[in-house]
């Protein structure tokens, strides 16, 4: 899978790319099979709810679940990423969000790039968010919402919100939000919400402005978010746990395109558990690569 | 105006109608350009959101404010629902509700007649709900969803939520909301917002279940709501202050159509001030009116 140079400009212009029903229905019943396996695991890669205590976020599914390991591996989204950098990638971050049916909460503002660069000293963006909707996503449970064109401004002046969301999130203020969507086409375009199948992916620069509102519907939503950082653009601190920002910069090597439907071997290094190794943090910037 | 055998068949079907655009610009700016000066006021009638203290809720505004007052007796709104009900009509609820830009709540999922029924003793549903979208409504200022033809099941059972949200509600369990939506279609029509300019209008029926999302967008979504009883059906306890369930069963009489742009005399009977007795409340039903 190549990206076209229309498909490239589109994503320079507006920093993202939506593949309506990328993966088939086969394809993500073999990762939504797992979800309920991974949710009940008590381990610290499950974030849960603040009220609820339902699991909001699962990071790392990669490192110790088949169906996730091999679609870190799946061509149909790695491809069209080394295609954009000129390189090879390494995993930074991969998690399972899910927006609960109901009472699923909204995620403020932000860029994600700025808490690479501010936490784990990435050198730039050379970095791509990968969405894989695990269920139908729609206007009604909570889909991701973006500025488009917000990525060309580079890292916007975030505070750290540590109160309205589960998990610590630097945030963009009021005004810079508006003068950002007004710039992007106000009420005709300033917001935009990619909505479509589970299977469906979108690829967005990990600048770009967005956010998610409440789900009050019946229906959950529940996604794969994954970074894939550019092998020479790897992180130069390990200040957060290795499960939220990954230390193995081993270049990914994809499977077959078929690697969801048929059992290719792969390695799930923690599939006995996470080693305490990864808990281990540090303020202190790595060692100067020579 | 006189509602069309179509839109009679369409309201008992789906139990609501939108008017897009109903008032004009000119009109409804009559009304914004009151909103501010409605807000600053210290008064009980004016419910400030729990974390911010902005206005969430500006209640009986048609008591005390001149355009709201007209707004109160226009005949594009009055007239469809005396027909409905083939009564005069009085207003139970008058209120101005403000979803924020960017930090607006959510409302849970809800029916006004259980909170009629079980605080006012309204006697029956024979009372309508109206919106009068004061800004332009599209699904990113947190709009206000309805399950079509959840009226038909009457009264649902309902919890009084006092948390989630910073007005006392009876909201619907989850397990009512899923079937209720599947039965209205699901994923195709289970769930619809009605959106339009400012200036548009819904009447939907007061045992319509419905909720709102939160509002992420810099678009604040202020709307008029307010209840018009069949005269016959006045409630029959004052368990509520007066501000909230009106205590006035006198019937409504039209201004001429253009009174949001012409400034007819209305009567203000609060402007000096909410009286005391407002405040007042009863466990004690009416006594019997012979």
């Amino acid at each position: 899978m190549q990206l076209t140079p229309q498909q490239l400009e589109q994503f320079d212009r507006d920093g993202y790319l939506f593949f309506p029903g990328q993966f088939t229905r086969e394809e993500i019943k073999s990762l939504t099979d797992e979800v309920p396996r991974l949710y009940a695991q008590h381990r610290p890669e499950n974030v849960r709810e603040k009220h609820s205590g339902a699991v909001r976020t699962n990071f790392a599914a990669h490192l110790y679940s088949e169906p996730f390991a091999r679609l870190a591996r799946h061509p149909r989204m790695v491809k069209p990423v080394e295609q954009l950098f000129g390189e090879k990638l390494y995993m930074h971050q991969f998690k399972i969000n899910g927006k609960n049916a109901f009472d699923g909460d909204v995620w403020q503002w932000h860029q994600d790039y700025g808490t690479w660069l501010n936490d784990d000293l990435m050198p730039s963006p050379r970095a791509m968010n990968v969405a894989i909707f695990l269920d139908d996503v729609d206007q009604y449970n909570g889909p991701l919402m973006f500025i488009p064109g917000s990525h060309k401004l580079g890292v916007l002046q975030a505070g750290h919100d540590t109160t309205t969301t589960s998990y610590p999130l630097w945030t963009i203020n009021n005004e810079n939000i508006r003068t950002l969507v007004e710039k992007a086409g106000g009420r005709n375009g300033g917001i935009v919400t990619p909505t479509g199948p589970a299977g469906s992916m979108m690829l967005f620069h990990s600048c770009l402005v967005h956010a998610s509102g409440s789900n009050l519907s019946p229906w959950p939503r529940v996604s794969v978010y994954l970074s894939l950082c550019a092998v020479s653009n790897h992180i130069r601190r390990f200040k957060r746990p290795e499960w939220i920002a990954h230390r193995d910069f081993t270049p990914i090597e994809c499977l077959p395109d078929d690697c969801l439907v048929r059992p290719y071997p792969v390695a799930l290094p923690w599939a006995q558990g996470t080693p305490e190794s990864a808990a281990q943090t540090s303020e202190a910037p790595l060692a100067e690569v020579a």
